[in-house]
């Protein structure tokens, strides 16, 4: 029997919806995988009672409850007060916690406001968890057998803190809690019917937790079952009907894969965009470590640039800027002026205007220019919207890479 | 007194965070713009219980409940049970319905499995609200003065539904329902608290639905409020006392508001990242039309790119590759090279390694080079993890644009 869990969050913005909820996503994901039964998600209004009543509610219903939000130093953050309200016991001021605030302010030659000293406050019965991470305090409360732990809205805040103090604590405290196995599988270059094809209905007499999840460009599995063997199997033979689009077996994005490849090759990477304007070179630099391989980048948005980039004017004359030849001079350019392994050549029309009969939105071209000196280019037509175009984009240029490097 | 409205949505693969739900913040902007206040979002596991239970509790505290998920054909989709047997009645087949899903399946030359006829049920206490979207039958209860609406959880149908028999629905059911009046205001360059600080208590007096919410380098603040005087009251305050943050009024992004003020002006742009490796061009060329001011820009991530680039090597050398001086031979060079009003040339230590005792992470220089030919340079420590030290970079670097370019 799993010990139940809940998430529960604080906050106006998310009821009226102008953030959506991505924390009780990453908690109950976080959650699910450390071996609790996530029961439910709650989301009440920046106010004592309904934080109090609440608590009342999900302290019947589960073991643990992760709260988020209303810890900052405004007066519509209350879950202080609201925790504080529930257990009947009062706030108490942490100096330590004020101390570290003082010197983050100093690091940015500030003074402290006053309404920041309300994050060094929290509840007489809870243990601080300290936020290396941000400001706002976090703090769990341990009572009657229930557990409690409160952390900050800001999702990079909360992430960061669940990896650095509250797992620890987590496991400690529910120590049967055993990791439910899960079964994660990421691919690439494949649609979500198409997974579920090349399955079949025979996989699916083992018992247990199925979710299939498709993005942009990707298709995601995840499983959870408690038995080992009903793992094993499933592995076995989802790897054997898959194999071709499977770009990893953890919560790796595609990015990170293609750099683990590239570092170990010892290849180096450079990228010539021009309608999805840096994206690709964010995505790829957006995890650590890409100084090894990455080199840099081009974005190209308008003709005369892609020209000085070594794109033959008479190319885009003939053409035309969005066109198979671009794509590939784009490439090889970067390539050569980078003096890199690989080189990555983007240009389409991502709309919303600037589409024509023969050259409609969502045209793309993917140029990938490898060691050997061979360029190919890619003709793709992506639905969706500007962003959603430019996203697609990014993702099946990352798919070439990737098939080119492994 | 507004209508209290709460979103309900059932499914597994929510609690577990398989899927972000993005149909609470959809449903909760929708309502809370056709003048209710939403007062909980909830969400419970695939189990007649457990529906069961929360529509007790939700009936107990809303007028409104809009639920969603778990109205699909396999075995796993119990909403339909789960609100029969919490009003006691039976479910009903809907010939209707059944007739349209046939004719949907002959379409693609198919016959209805057995498990679709599942799709055609709904309570006897209920009204069908036909899916002309897909194949899932919505429906509304009226009962004892509280309306409980079902819809299904897929994101596009659930979005087409609302506006084409909800909402109608909605306004009818509840004319006293008057569409809020929100007040829009969105700041950069400015603190949270600094914010609260510049308010001051005075500006609390009146009675309104207040929120703020910070974001990397942005603070936004939604206020809601029944009375236009004190909407015009709030707004001319807010201007007084913040004028010099405020770039917008609406929901517009920076990047959208700079783009406007750009192309109003006649001027041009072009950047020159390290560390953040493309963020900041991906930003400006997320919004529509920026290929009007934007010609392009140059990741240059290795020192070798950034001498390519026009940076003269014994600059690197003198002062590194993290330096006021780089930013600025950066912004400059790339606005020599690309022609344009204005070059933004960002350099700086993104983390997680990298670092050093002198220039540690999080270190950032941001340089803009204006149509005057005068270079300004500006130093950074941001904290945060790698994504967040860009994201605020990038931020910082728009908004020292937009004060140079209003």
């Amino acid at each position: 029997m799993r010990p139940r869990a809940a998430v529960f969050s604080v906050g106006n913005e998310v009821l009226k919806g102008s953030v959506v909820n991505s924390n009780a996503a990453f908690l109950g994901r976080e959650l699910t995988a450390a071996g609790f039964e996530v029961i439910a998600h709650a989301v009440c209004t920046d106010s004592e009672e309904s934080i109090r009543f609440q608590l009342g509610d999900l302290t019947r219903r589960a073991d643990l409850i992760v709260m988020c939000g209303g810890l900052g130093p405004t007066p519509d953050d209350v879950t202080r007060e609201g925790i504080a309200a529930f257990f009947n016991v009062p706030l108490v001021f942490f100096k330590d916690q004020f101390a570290r605030i003082v010197k983050l302010y100093r690091r940015f030659g500030k003074s402290v406001p006053p309404l920041v000293r309300r994050e060094a406050l929290y509840p007489a019965n809870a243990k601080p968890l300290v936020n290396r991470f941000g400001v706002a305090l976090g703090f769990a409360v341990e009572q009657s057998g229930k557990v409690l732990v409160a952390l900050p809205g800001v999702p990079a805040e909360l992430e960061n803190m669940y990896a650095d103090v509250v797992l620890p604590f987590l496991k400690k405290r529910f120590p049967a809690a055993a990791p439910s196995r899960r079964l994660v599988v990421r691919m690439t270059g494949i649609s979500e019917p198409d997974v579920m094809e090349r399955l079949g209905k025979g996989l699916f007499e083992d018992p247990f937790d199925f979710g299939i999840y498709p993005s942009a460009g990707e298709v995601v599995l995840r499983i959870y079952s408690e038995s080992p063997g009903v793992h094993a199997r499933l592995k076995k033979r989802i790897g054997a009907r898959l194999r071709d689009f499977i770009y990893s077996w953890e919560e790796r994005p595609l990015g990170f894969v293609i750099g683990e490849l590239l570092r170990k090759k010892k290849r180096t990477l450079a990228v010539a965009e021009s309608c999805t304007g840096g994206l690709l070179a964010a995505e790829i630099v957006s995890q650590p470590g890409s100084s090894r391989f990455f080199r840099g980048g081009t974005i190209a948005y308008h003709h005369e640039i892609k020209e000085k980039l070594g794109v033959d004017p008479a190319l885009i004359t003939r053409h035309g800027e969005v066109s198979a030849a671009v794509a590939g001079a784009l490439a090889s350019s970067v390539k050569d002026r980078m003096k890199t392994s690989y080189g990555l050549g983007i240009t389409g029309i991502a709309g919303p205007s600037g589409g024509t009969p023969k050259k409609p939105v969502g045209l793309v071209y993917i140029g990938l220019a490898g060691p050997s000196g061979r360029v190919n280019v890619w003709q793709h037509h992506f639905g969706g919207d500007r962003g959603q175009v430019c996203r697609r984009t990014v993702v099946k240029a990352l798919e070439y890479l990737w098939r080119a490097v492994r």
